[in-house]
C-alpha cells in the first residue's frame, strides 16, 4: 500500500492539520517520507468519541468474536509482507532480521491474547449462591465478573516499533479486556505505524466491529498525547518510554476531574549480581554473557543490563578486563533516533567526566550517524551511595560496574537502588546463602528476578512480569507484558438478586460459557 | 481494661503529645474520658519504621501462621466482652444491637480472611516449565507469585466503629496479603480504637510476631494522616470517609516522590431505579422498603439510597405520598458525630433551599442533640440535569426523587451520574426490557448493582464490590469489602530460572503448600 500520512479516525483516513511529522532513517539521517501531519484537537475529540461510541457494544462482543478480531489483525499484519520489514528498518536502523522477529513476535502475542480471550479466566467469574434460610439475615444471590475499564489511550514504545506500539502489548491486551484503543503513534516510526494501523483497521472491518474500536492519530505528545489523556472519555492510558514522558502523562491523568489509571513502563538500569563463587568459578563465560545482553540491539531494550553489582578481588578485577575486552570489540550500532542518541551521548558524557566514575572500555567507534559506541565504566560501593547521578539511566549500550567490599554493602547497594524492572543474580550453589540473604531485597525492588540469565529477552507467558516498582512502571501492581497485561484494563461489578434473563451469560445460572467459576468460594473443576 | 489516651507503636503504649482527640458522647454531646493526646512527627516515623523492619518477616510468615493471627485477632476482641460494646455506644450513638451485631461481622471477616489466607489463592501461583529444546531460542523456567506491597497506612471510618476500623476489612485484607498496618484511628472513636488496637496488639505478641506488624496513632488528618502517606516506608492506603478527606490523601500519595496506590472509598448517591411496572404493581411495599433502607443507621450507610429516578405519574406519586408518610413517621435517631450532624443539616438545607427541589416529608423533629430528622425531596430531571448541587452526596437520612417524563429521560439522568458504589434497579418482567437497555450505563456508573432489593448491607464474600468508578473510589479496580479486597495490596513478581533451593515455598516444583497453580497455561484442578 502506498503511505498516506494520514490519520486513521475509525475507519476514516484524514489528513492531520498540525506541525507534520517525519521519519528520519537514523543509519542515514535522512528524512523519509511522507509527512505526518499532526491530529488537532478536533481530531482527538473524534477519536475519542468514535471509541465512546464502540465501548458498550465492543466490551460486550462475545468471547469467540474478540478472539477472532486479534487472530485477523495478526493475519492482517503478516499480509502486509515485506513493505513493512522494509519500512520499520528504515525507521528504526534496526536489522531486518530483528523486525521480522518481532512481527512474529506481534503475531503471536496477539494470538496468545486471542487464547486469553476465549479461555475466559480473566472474566474472573464468581457466584455466591442466595442462602433464603440464613440467620439472622437471608444472603441474596451474588455474582461477580470482570468488565473492561473503557477507551484506552496507547503510546507506542520507539524500540519495538511492532511488538510495543501500534498492535503491541498494550492495545492488545486492551483490545483483549474490551477497551477501544486510541493509539498516538511513536514519532519515530510513523509509517510502520501507519502499515499496522491499517492492518488494524482491516480486522475491526472484516470482524463487522463498530469503527470506533481502533483510532490512530499523530503528533507531539504535549498536544496529542495530553489531549487524549485529558479527554473524559478515555478510561486508562498504556506507555512505555522515558521517565519524564510517563510522569507527564501520570501527573496529567491524576489532574483530571476524574483521575485515571496510567500504567507506564519508564526508566530501569537492571542491576546484575555476580556473586563470588560463581564469579570465581566463570569469569570469562560471566563477561561474555554480560556484554552480548548490553550491547544487543545497541542496548536499546527496557531490561537491559546497565549495572552490575558485586565484591571487589582478583575475580571481578579479571571480570572487568574481560568485559572491557569484549566491548573493545563491539561494533557500534545504529540506535533508533537522533533523539536517543544525542541523550545516549550525553549520559555517556555526564559518567565519564564525574569523578566517581572510571572508564573501563569504550566500544569500536562510530562509522555512521546515530551510531551507540558501548561504554563500560566502573565505581566503587561508597560513591555509587553517595552519588544519585550514577543511578541514571542511559539508555544504550552502556553499564557500570559497582565494585563493594563485602556481602553487607551489596546489600546495601541493593537497597539503595529505585524500582526496577528486573534483577539478575548469578550464583552456584556455595552463593545460595549469600543470595538468599538478598532476596528479599530485591523482590521489594523488582518485578523480575533472574538466577543465571541475562534480562534480555522478555517472554510473552502468563508467568512473565514486565513491571515494578517506582520509577521502573508508574503501577507495580501490574505487568506489561505476558497474559497478565490484560487485568490492567479491568474492573469487577458485582450482580445481586439478578433474573438470569438480566444476567451476562459469563454470569448465568447455566454457565454457558463453560467458565471455571469461583462457586460458593470452590473453584469449579 | 482501662483506657489509657496512649498510642500503641509496636508493643509500646506510649502517650501521645501533641493536641488532644477527645470523644464526644453525640446522644449527649459530652465529652468522655479520656484524652487522646496527638502523635507527633516522631511518633509517626517510629511506628513506619517498625512497620518497615517488621515487612520482610510478616510477608514471609506461612500461610497457617497469618491465617491463626487472624484468627487470634477475632478471639482478642471477643475477648474485650462487653467493654467494647459500652464504649462503642458511648462513642457513636449507635444502639447495643448494631455494635453487637458489627462486632460479629468484624470478626466473622477476620476469620474469613484466615480461610482465604489459608487457601492460598489469592498467591495465583503461575508456572511456565522450561523448554530447553524450543527454537529459536530455549524458554527458562518461570513462574510467579503474588508479593506484599509493604506497609499499609489504614484510616478507620466513622460509621463503622468495628467493621471499618482499626480491625476492619482494610486493616485485615492488608494484613492477610502480608503487609504490616499503620492504623490512624478515627478521632469519633478513640477509645473504641484503643480497645481494638490492645486486642490486636496482643494477638501480634501471643503470635510471636515482630512488633511492628500493627501500630495505632491519634491525630489529626492533616499530621498524622498525611504524616504517615507522605512516609516513605508506606507502600499503599485505605481509606474510608469523606471525598474530600479522601482526595487530600489521594493527592498527597501521587505527590510523593514515590507515588503509591490509595484505595479511598468516598462518596456515593446510590441511585435506585423503579421501572415501570415494578412501581405500579409494587408502590406501597417499594415506598415501604426505600424508606427503611434510607432511614436505617440514621442513614449513615456508604450504600444509602440518596436517589430514586422513575417516570412520572399517578404511581410515582402514589409512591412519594407512601414514602412521605414513611418517612413523616420515621423518629430521629443520634448521629455518629456533631460534626457529621452539621453537614447533615447544612445539605439538608442547601436541597431545601434549592428552587429545582421540593420538600416532600421531613421526619420526626429531633429530641436531643445530633439527631438526624429524615428527609425525602423530590425534582424534575430537567433540573437534576442541569443543577450539580442535586448530586451533592448528603451522607444521613435524605433522599431526592427524580421523575422522568421516559426511559430515554430515565437513561440521560443514569448517564449524568458520577460514580457509585451501587445501583438499584426494581423491576418485574415487563420492565426487563428497559432495564436491560440500561444496564450498560449502570455497568460503567457502579460497583454494584442489585435487582429487587436495596444497598445497605454489604455482604462480606467472594463476589462482593464494595468500590466503583470515581468518586466512589479512587480506584475502580478494586473493592474494599469481600475477599477480594486482599487483592489491592499484592503485585506480582516473576522468577526466572531460579533453583528450587531459592525458591519461596509457594512456587517450589514440588508444590509442597498444594496450591492449584497456572502450570503451562493449564488450571490445576
Amino acid at each position: 500500500m502506498t503511505l498516506t500520512g494520514n490519520l486513521l479516525i475509525g475507519q476514516r483516513a484524514v489528513p492531520g492539520t498540525e506541525a507534520p511529522i517525519r521519519a528520519i532513517d537514523p543509519a542515514t539521517h535522512q528524512p523519509l517520507e511522507p509527512a505526518y501531519p499532526g491530529a488537532s484537537a478536533e481530531h482527538v475529540a473524534q477519536a475519542c468519541a468514535l471509541a465512546w461510541a464502540a465501548f458498550d457494544a465492543y466490551r460486550e462482543t462475545s468471547l469467540e468474536q474478540r478472539a477472532h478480531f486479534l487472530d485477523s489483525i495478526a493475519g492482517q499484519i503478516e499480509a502486509l509482507g515485506d513493505e513493512l520489514i522494509h519500512r520499520a528498518v528504515a525507521e528504526t536502523g534496526l536489522p531486518p532480521a530483528r523486525i521480522q522477529g518481532e512481527r512474529g513476535r506481534t503475531c503471536m502475542q496477539l494470538r496468545t491474547f486471542a487464547r486469553v480471550v476465549r479461555a475466559g479466566e480473566w472474566l474472573d467469574v464468581r457466584v455466591d449462591p442466595a442462602l433464603p434460610e440464613r440467620q439472622p439475615l437471608a444472603r441474596p444471590d451474588l455474582r461477580q465478573r470482570q468488565v473492561a475499564l473503557g477507551p484506552v489511550a496507547v503510546f507506542g514504545a520507539s524500540n519495538f516499533p511492532l511488538a510495543f506500539s501500534v498492535a503491541g502489548g498494550d492495545t492488545v491486551s486492551a483490545l483483549a479486556a474490551g477497551c477501544p484503543v486510541v493509539v498516538k503513534a511513536h514519532g519515530a516510526h510513523p509509517g510502520t505505524s501507519e502499515l499496522v494501523g491499517h492492518a488494524v483497521a482491516l480486522a475491526v472491518k472484516q470482524c463487522g466491529l463498530p469503527e470506533g474500536v481502533f483510532s490512530l492519530l499523530h503528533g507531539s505528545g504535549r498536544e496529542v498525547g495530553l489531549g487524549l489523556v485529558n479527554d473524559p472519555r478515555i478510561k486508562a492510558v498504556g506507555f512505555t518510554g522515558s521517565r519524564s514522558g510517563g510522569l507527564a502523562l501520570l501527573h496529567a491523568a491524576q489532574a483530571r476531574p476524574e483521575p485515571i489509571p496510567v500504567y507506564a513502563e519508564m526508566a530501569s538500569i537492571n542491576p546484575v549480581f555476580l556473586f563470588e563463587h560463581a564469579l570465581q568459578a566463570n569469569t570469562d563465560a560471566l563477561a561474555q554473557g554480560f556484554v552480548a545482553s548490553l550491547t544487543q540491539g545497541a542496548g536499546q531494550f527496557c531490561t537491559n543490563p546497565g549495572l552490575v553489582i558485586a565484591r571487589q578481588g582478583p575475580a571481578l578485577q579479571r571480570f572487568v578486563e574481560q568485559a572491557g575486552e569484549h566491548v573493545r570489540q563491539a561494533v557500534a550500532q545504529t540506535m533508533l533516533t537522533p533523539g536517543i542518541f544525542s541523550a545516549y551521548e550525553a549520559g555517556v558524557a555526564a559518567l565519564a567526566e564525574n569523578r566517581n566514575a572510571q572508564t573501563a572500555a569504550s566500544g569500536q567507534p562510530a562509522q555512521g550517524p546515530n551510531q551507540c559506541q558501548a561504554q563500560l565504566f566502573v565505581t566503587e560501593a561508597r560513591a555509587f551511595l553517595a552519588d544519585e547521578a550514577l543511578q541514571a539511566e542511559v539508555f544504550g549500550a552502556a553499564s557500570l560496574v559497582v565494585t563493594c567490599d563485602s556481602d553487607e554493602q551489596i546489600r546495601e547497594v541493593a537497597e539503595h537502588l529505585e524500582g526496577q524492572l528486573t534483577a539478575t543474580l548469578h550464583l552456584v550453589d556455595a552463593d545460595l546463602a549469600s543470595a538468599r540473604a538478598l532476596l528479599p531485597t530485591l523482590e521489594r525492588k523488582a518485578g523480575r528476578i533472574l538466577v543465571n540469565g541475562w534480562p534480555t529477552g522478555v517472554e510473552v507467558c502468563d508467568t512473565m512480569v514486565h513491571g515494578g516498582p517506582f520509577p521502573a512502571t508508574s503501577d507495580a501492581r501490574s505487568t506489561s507484558v505476558g497474559t497478565a497485561a490484560i487485568l490492567r484494563f479491568l474492573r469487577p461489578v458485582c450482580y445481586q438478586g439478578f433474573p438470569d434473563a438480566l444476567l451476562p451469560q459469563a454470569l448465568q445460572q447455566g454457565n454457558p460459557l463453560h467458565l471455571r467459576r469461583l462457586l460458593d468460594g470452590q473453584r469449579e473443576a
